[in-house]
């Protein structure tokens, strides 16, 4: 009686359905027959009036395949909704005597795999977006060197791409206001630095010296895409640890900071992996927060290293000889367990393995000519500039093992972050302060004239 | 010093593209050469940090353009932004002959017009949606026979037709608490009963036994993309006068109505013609409606006949003969002004033109072999059926010109909506009560026998 | 079916007693006494479950009393619903020999009127709070000089300074986004300088160079208690014209201006008269607008001085000889129509209608030694300062009739604001600035060193 | 510079009033003295602009105070911020003489402390009106026998009911959408049963079969006055522990309930205590759930016997004979740890305690001639009836220890509500059903014809 009209459209629909199903099979478990089968009528409805009943059905057949069934049909996917030769041999001839306008709009409509319209229309379903999200996490999980399923993730990153441009999202502030529904989440998403409970959280979201903002979709709700986490700060930050263990008493009024700096971005849909988000993110809170406290002075990171403990390993551990050999001896101390807690060993790792860092970051690259770290590539190609190298920054075990407790400072300096994104993406120029470029000579020195890219 | 960051990132590009522009020729009006150049500067943009500003800069440039050189515009956006053959040739050589999906995959990125990144980048800056919006509506104006401005069209509708997704609508009610922003607009777009001020606006949503619902897209904020009005009724209505000309006294309850009658569908933005809402729209309604109002029996419409009178002076006025001469003498009446204000013409109008109408809607089709009449194609494709015509109708100056004074009820039944949805795609079958049909019949008698499609 | 709880429940109970009604007498108009029943009833309900729907009766049952009934009822109200003349004698006794806090507090208690636990109780009902609103509306109108129905009133003030209490009251700003049904009351309850439509409603919103405010009380909706209009200007403002004309086109952008000039505040509720909000409102207001554009630097307002042309009729027209000639030949200009577009008769007015009203301002006291002007009395009991007075600054036919054509500047100054006030309560000090006191000096050599009060 | 107008208003006053005490005594942590001072400063104040100041110093003084500092403070209210003897004893003389309504008026205001006055102002402070709410609690704690006290908890209550009236309450749904600054008032609030972490709220809040409503007051913002949880279920529930345990898997759709369990109701705030609410509570979200749920048939509580197990002890263990030999007996196993969990002594138990549970919640009573047992008084009094008698209701300690483990159905139906209360409040007459009723009988038998009052 009180069910609604769309409900019982789909009802009839499924009713039907499963009158027919049951003809043949008693009560089956879906496998991907069935679900191309819903996928194929889906596509030959008009588009309009059935078309949210058939696309609701179909990924609720989905939503029951198990793994090995959602492998298969992402190969028919992949195989049967596809484009069709013919008509694409037959455009491309048209086009090709031609080369008018017309017949290459022929052409790349007849290209078009019909799994895009697919998409399409599962996104008619009322929460079809984000279940449309998840389904492209279990492809990404499925995803292999065959590379079979390679074409229907492009299909994913050119419709998403287009459904989560920029202007679609909405930005909002995250603080204890917020309904339990959606922090339940951020404590699940945060990547960086570990959530423990909501006693944690509220730590995290004080706000005193606290900011947290995410990025949503309206089509898909509650779901953060994205978030960062700011500790507002007098000066800037050297360590998180003090960051993560809660109010600092010397900050009591946020309008007494100068510096806001970010120390946790997370990603919270691994099905939008690709999609970029973190920039406009960054760029979008600094706004925010001048706006809200017009008196900070400093936008900067706190940032791990991730990779830098390996990479330190595989080139100046295992390799020997490139150092001299009490830099040698004293990297080895590395492995000692607490050595950070030894303020003699501390010491002299510290003056091995800071200038060594500033090399990683400013010298080592990748294939593509950029910088090694990805943490670096992020912030550099944003505009941001590395600023400082932060000895013990981060002590945690994470921090140690992945960072040799290393975190950096990125620095968002107003005026500079236009030139430096255009120099970096130009010639791929790190920015950098006078102090991580002395560190980054003092490397050099002390690695004897080992030639530098 | 409260100036927003992407205010300011933006006037620094800008500042400096005004210096260059300075520099070759003092202060003039952008034309589409500035515009073809900001735009390519947008493609070539890393698509992330700066392409914001860059998409401003380029929307801000086009709102100054004048027409003729936004047609230059379009004309070069068709030729200079399209795709390049080489890739294609060598693409689909690399696909004719191994026909795998990934050598599909190229074929498909190399056909897809350079457009269709500058249209999804132009949609990076703030309000982008919503100026690209009017930037097509501009190219729909300029659309000539010449087709040249086709494939522009074909992107925009492409894009559109994932942006404007269903999913991402969202449906509000409007009413007096609505802002004036919004009520605005509703009395602006009100397509098929002009709304003439403020106080009629106020008349039209009066809540006793008025509904408007609106859909919106979260991009474009406070422009209403269609919306639908209803009103409240004890049976199903015949007349639209008495429902134009404010609340009736018989009905101070909502709760003591009946039916619902749809009597307006405006479309608002003329640049998002084609891409089809109302479907969804009339259905979200009714799904609304019964939350509310559990206690309604029948959803309708009260539609015009556009076409109808035009149709009947072509087949039965200007040719003549095909009718018995009574009729024929009775058809000329509706010449004569004010004409159905005396009883004694209108009724001998009424026995021969509400049979035509039935006979116009049930059996005149098009090129397709759909109906002839938009308004029925609209609802009988959305699985409504065609109830009832009502004599009288509509006796406005408009209503008699377009509908011969007519309005048809068109009735939305839960039980059969998806049979004749089905029906009529499949076989264009008209749905229609007995009524109708028996007034179709009458109609083919009074003809002679003259052969029915 | 979907008939609420409380409604029913009501229902009960008018049912009952409609019953009961019908045996005595047929289906009459309420009157007084059925008034007066239903009253005595919700006092003697246990002031829980059922007082709400006696409370919703009562009230439902004074809303068809016509006028005479309604008087008699409040006749009744203040004879009948009082104290007990006994009680007080006990309480007084037992008071007055022991004198401790006990019986002060039982005094007190048998000495509240029962009328005011009436008024709490009718409160329950659902827009109960309005209601009493209106109903003090009624009684404002209906009190005169016997006198009887001051004891109700005040009772009204008693309860409704504790209702509206001003922090119970919510600041909202109103603009073209603000619903229709709160625009419709801003338009009707406009006091100052009536709006005369939506479009002209729509200039006076005008984001680029206006704000409007309103208090709200969150148990009465969306009626708003006051409001203040705000144009933001460059420089103080001299006349009103031009801000009533709309967007002037020298302002686009709000943060552009330096001073936010307040010319209008007007009380919504005549059933609230005497409960104070505008002080609050303008202080609240000018913390909102310094929030949004910091770079405001001067608040003041642009105000009538009613009651200055009759004044100066009574004191320097009929009452000749205190003038010298040529001043008083000057005066009798004011009564040619339009003088204000006549330069020469302008001119010789001014020289002396300024003067005076400087004077009129400075120096006229009413009773208790405060200013005559109500206008002036508000603003300098608020802290502001007499700043200025505008010549020809509201040449409406209001403007000249009230106030010969004259504008006040008040000004609001951060640092002056608090001790101009203790002044003004203190010692009756008019702060002026030293313009304002030459032309008040003016005014008494003008008048021949007859002595001031 | 981005301060607020009234911080700088209120600033500039506690400078000044700051240097003033400097001068006789180096920063003094303020006292009863001080505060005193600060509330005869409001008091003398205009009431109007430099109110909200004083306020709020008086307020902020007031939160310093310690316990100590608070009585003394108390004590001066009580004996200083009075009313004025002889304008008592001249006005009580003017009213004795007359006996005039308008005599009334003016010793009606003489007899109102300055108390209240001051309280009202004190609610001008941003914030003021939790403040006092939290004075109150303060008041509470601190009041004895002596009963100084009484008259300041009479005016808080005499304004708390005006201020707190249930026209000006809100209720809100409280549910996993709720902000978590909310939420974790109702995880300290709840009295009934414990809820222990978030995860247990979680789970008191689980939609499928969960309710919880709480009512606000628009001035005190976040903080909830009180709250109900409430279960839904299939049939009547008889016990608590399965509720608290979580969402039962045979409820997934609330639309399949019948019944709506009420199974606690919380005060939040200690200074609110004698203002009621919980009756207006339970009747508005009674209309809200069939609002929502229209299915659900019947709405009852499930609630505890507090004192029970305490007056089963003084009256048939200590006072042996009253009771026939095995029914001693068994009632002595009530000291048996775990007897619930033993069949057998359950049983014995069962016989003899659900008897005299019925008996004394229909028959026992209190001076006032109403039920004794607290949760009866509330529930009858609503115009609920004493339904059905719970063995095993509640197997806590808690439960054992209170209710010797039952559990009550008080039911809540709509028909009868009216009558029973109006009996309930007119005779003390106890609704119950039959069963009930029955129980009642069976003890008295067991009770060998003891009187019964």
């Amino acid at each position: 009686m009180n069910m609604s009209f769309l409900q019982e459209l789909f009802n009839n629909i499924t009713q039907r359905d499963a009158l027919l199903r049951r003809r043949n099979s008693e009560d089956v478990t879906p496998d991907h027959a069935h679900m191309a089968n819903a996928c194929q009528a889906l596509l030959e409805s008009d588009g309009e009036a059935s078309s949210i009943a058939l696309a609701s059905r179909a990924l609720s057949l989905y939503a029951r395949l198990d793994d090995e069934q959602k492998r298969r049909f992402f190969e028919r996917l992949a195989q049967e909704f596809t484009a069709d030769p013919e008509q694409i041999d037959t455009a491309y001839a048209a086009y090709h005597e031609t080369r008018d306008i017309r017949h290459l709009q022929t052409l790349f409509n007849v290209c078009e795999p019909r799994r895009q319209e697919l998409l399409r229309r599962l996104n008619l379903a009322s929460g079809g977006t984000y279940e449309l999200v998840r389904m492209r996490e279990d492809l990404l999980r499925m995803m292999d060197d065959s590379g079979d399923l390679d074409a229907i993730n492009a299909d994913f990153i050119h419709l998403f791409g287009s459904w989560f441009n920029r202007g679609f999202l909405v930005l909002k502030r995250i603080d204890w206001n917020t309904p339990a529904s959606i922090l339940e989440k951020i404590i699940r998403y945060e990547a960086v630095h570990e959530i423990h409970d909501w006693n944690d959280l509220r730590r995290r979201l004080d706000a005193r010296d606290r900011r947290c903002f995410a990025f949503f979709h309206p089509a898909i709700g509650d779901e953060p895409l994205i978030f960062v986490e700011v500790a507002l700060h007098k000066g800037l930050p050297k360590q998180i640890q003090p960051i993560l263990e809660g109010h600092r008493h010397d900050l009591d009024d946020p309008l007494s900071a100068d510096t806001a700096a970010f120390f946790g971005i997370s990603n919270c849909q691994t099905g939008l992996r690709g999609i970029s988000f973190g920039n406009f993110l960054i760029k979008q809170v600094v706004q925010e927060l001048k706006q809200e406290l017009p008196q900070l002075r400093h936008f900067v990171t706190l940032s791990p290293v991730p990779g830098f403990r390996q990479w330190l390993e595989q080139h100046y551990v295992e390799e020997t000889g490139k150092l001299p050999d009490d830099a040698q001896q004293a990297l080895s101390l590395l492995d000692t367990p607490d050595w950070h807690e030894t303020p003699e060993q501390e010491e002299r790792l510290k003056a091995v393995v800071k200038p060594l860092a500033a090399h990683y970051l400013l010298h080592e690259k990748n294939r593509r000519g950029l910088p090694l770290n990805p943490v670096a590539r992020f912030h550099l190609g944003n505009g941001a500039s590395l600023h400082r190298v932060n000895w013990l920054g981060d002590v945690s075990r994470k921090g140690l093992k992945q960072s040799a407790g290393l975190m950096v400072n990125y620095l968002y300096a107003l005026d500079d972050i236009e030139r430096n994104h255009e120099n970096y993406i130009a010639n791929a120029t790190v920015a950098c302060s006078s102090e991580v470029r002395d560190l980054g000579r003092r490397a050099r020195k002390m690695t004897k004239g080992e030639t530098v890219k």
